[in-house]
């Protein structure tokens, strides 16, 4: 184990039908107002906007809306946020969506207190976020646990870049997770947020420096299994409040902090690969990790390969019996199996990408990459590798 | 899953050698001062104490220092910190050891600030803790998890009641986990220590009442085999920091409410009949733990043979090919046989109590029950039953 810090200061209120007192926290911290942010309408068609303006209304908690949010959430949208917080004065932000949303909520409630940068220099690493406005969550997929972390990933559509960045000050202060609003969620993007939450685990217990990690190895090769296990049972049974209950606990936790800390300092190449692609096509998150992970593992098995085996091994079952090498092959290819069973891509070519398409591809993540300072490992050229063995 | 609030604001240092840095941490709260609690020994002749001393010393933080808490600690500690806090004015406390040395510093932070009750009076459910002073913690030992939750345990010595009470307002504001400073714990105290952070994860595990809890039981399950398997290595290289920091960051995630939330509402019976023993006896809390255990197992065998059927196969690697019971008693057998090659008591004549001592820890037990509600379930006759199944 390397040193950590690890401080995770939201608190999770999780429960059917929790959504209706999601105004009795905000109320509890203190707040009295906020800009509520929604994505494209399924919100107002499924009653979760009811349940959550009614109790807002119910706790005397003013608010204004800003709806919209689309998949992959653009900066243009985080600016029309931050206007509208300056103009109308609000306290705090409420998030009621998915990953999108909520990433729009945290940029704007850090963006609204930035004096002498603008937020997108948050992204580029060239200004830091030193405060925001409270954050709260009511998530509406179980998928990129931003309901329970600093993250926030955000697309320039002048610039092209999907970036991510981070803060203490956008952890949201509560997250109601209730599985009920989770229940209409369509097969193809319940299975995406099954692969995302798989990868946010699968990234540091694949690329962590620790040589020595058995509680972080444990706890991330039960939530990865459980969460594919669960993933399978939702598309089953997708109106299933205790299957989709137990995806969206463990989609928080994949991406809360707990199962990196320790491994050492790292970063998250698939993401950033897939941050490329949806700068440029515009493609669900979940699905792009899912065509780029198989082609990345064998990419990655030689690098370590002891870590490719113990996934192998304790996390898709494969039996002791076999040689490793061989071993390492049988569990990639459970893994892309199982992504197959889930009706999700596990190849580029299946996201209709064209060959032709990759190099512009990787000049797009090599940027991102020298951003994060692993252009060291993650150059263009073994970008563009890795791409063509996932194509 | 049942409904669940899930928070925990306490932040961890972890890293070999990060006790030097202590200092650091209370300056980074706003805090110049504290009290500094310790055990009766062992952090001066380790050197912990003059670690975390020159530290507060180098980051101007000013400190007296309370020494002498003893295992199982007792109120009779609590309240002289709490005199020495009120007369020289503390603005903090410390704790530097072991559970007990962090749940006196606990009891000591809420009672200074009770005005209208006694601490006491908390444990017996008679008043809430409303507010405490800043806790900050550095263990000298892997078991309570302490650390990071808001739990104290402490004995009463006029009354002979060991009883437990929590707060949200004693949660740690940093801990430092520092394994270096575990590496002195002899033989039998570091299994000790394996042997209640498995307890920690096994009661929730056990009696929580919820019929599907997948994410919470991949957690506890890894997280019991992992400190199970630890805790043999830390025996076998007393030294090993790498032991050492997996056994210390294992303890602390045990018992922080992650393992916890959303298996509903349950509680610790094995550990309220350890507080009877202890409170009567002064046994170390571990040993009288493993004492407990096994018997505990065959009563609740006929309870929830679900749990424990399920406890065998995952993590103590019973085979699939036996029937149930088989597969219970095996994996019951297999738990004591752990116990025993740690050098732990697997049953209550190990600890030299006699039989007819029974009677009066049943009727001790039966009061703390009383406090907690579960008297229903847990009533004297119940508890004579488990004792002389564990005896």
């Amino acid at each position: 184990m390397e040193r950590f810090e690890f401080h995770n200061p939201t608190k999770i209120v999780f429960g059917v039908g929790e959504a209706k007192n999601t105004g009795k926290w905000l109320r509890d911290q203190g707040v009295e107002d906020c800009l509520l942010v929604m994505g494209s309408g399924s919100a107002r068609k499924n009653g979760a906007f009811d349940q959550v303006a009614q109790s807002l209304e119910a706790h005397g908690i003013g608010f204004s809306i800003l709806e919209g949010v689309k998949s992959n959430p653009v900066l243009s949208k985080v600016d029309e946020g931050i206007a509208i917080v300056k103009e109308e004065g609000h306290e705090s932000l409420l998030a009621l969506g998915g990953g999108s949303v909520m990433d729009t909520a945290k940029a704007i409630a850090a963006g609204a207190l930035m004096d002498d940068a603008h937020i997108w220099d948050a992204f580029l690493g060239r200004a830091e976020i030193l405060r925001a406005l409270p954050v709260f969550t009511v998530p509406t997929l179980a998928a990129s646990g931003s309901e329970m972390n600093g993250y926030m990933v955000i697309t320039n559509e002048d610039s092209g870049y999907k970036l991510a960045t981070g803060s203490i000050h956008v952890y949201p202060k509560v997250s109601v997770l209730d599985p009920a609003l989770t229940t209409t969620v369509p097969a193809d993007y319940t299975a995406y947020g099954g692969v995302d939450a798989v990868c946010h685990l699968m990234e540091p217990y694949f690329n962590g420096p620790a040589q020595y990690t058995p509680i972080q190895d444990a706890l991330a090769e039960g939530l990865m299994r459980t969460i594919m296990d669960e993933t399978r049972e939702c598309l089953k049974a997708l109106d299933s409040l205790e299957h989709r209950g137990a995806m969206m606990w463990g989609a928080t936790l994949a991406l809360n902090g707990l199962t990196k800390a320790g491994v050492g300092e790292h970063h998250f190449p698939v993401h950033l690969i897939e941050h490329a692609i949806s700068a440029i096509f515009d493609c669900p998150h979940g699905a792009v990790l899912g065509a780029l992970i198989p082609g990345w593992m064998r990419f990655f098995a030689e690098k370590r390969p002891d870590r490719l085996h113990k996934f192998a091994k304790n996390v898709m079952g494969v039996g002791h019996q076999l040689e490793r090498e061989e071993a390492i092959q049988e569990g990639i290819i459970r893994f892309t199996n199982w992504l197959k069973s889930i009706g999700c891509p596990s190849r580029l070519r299946d996201l209709e990408i064209q060959k032709a398409d990759l190099a512009r591809v990787a000049t797009n993540a090599a940027f991102q990459a020298a951003i994060w300072g692993m252009d060291d490992q993650y150059g263009e050229e073994v970008i563009y590798t890795v791409l063509t063995m996932a194509f």
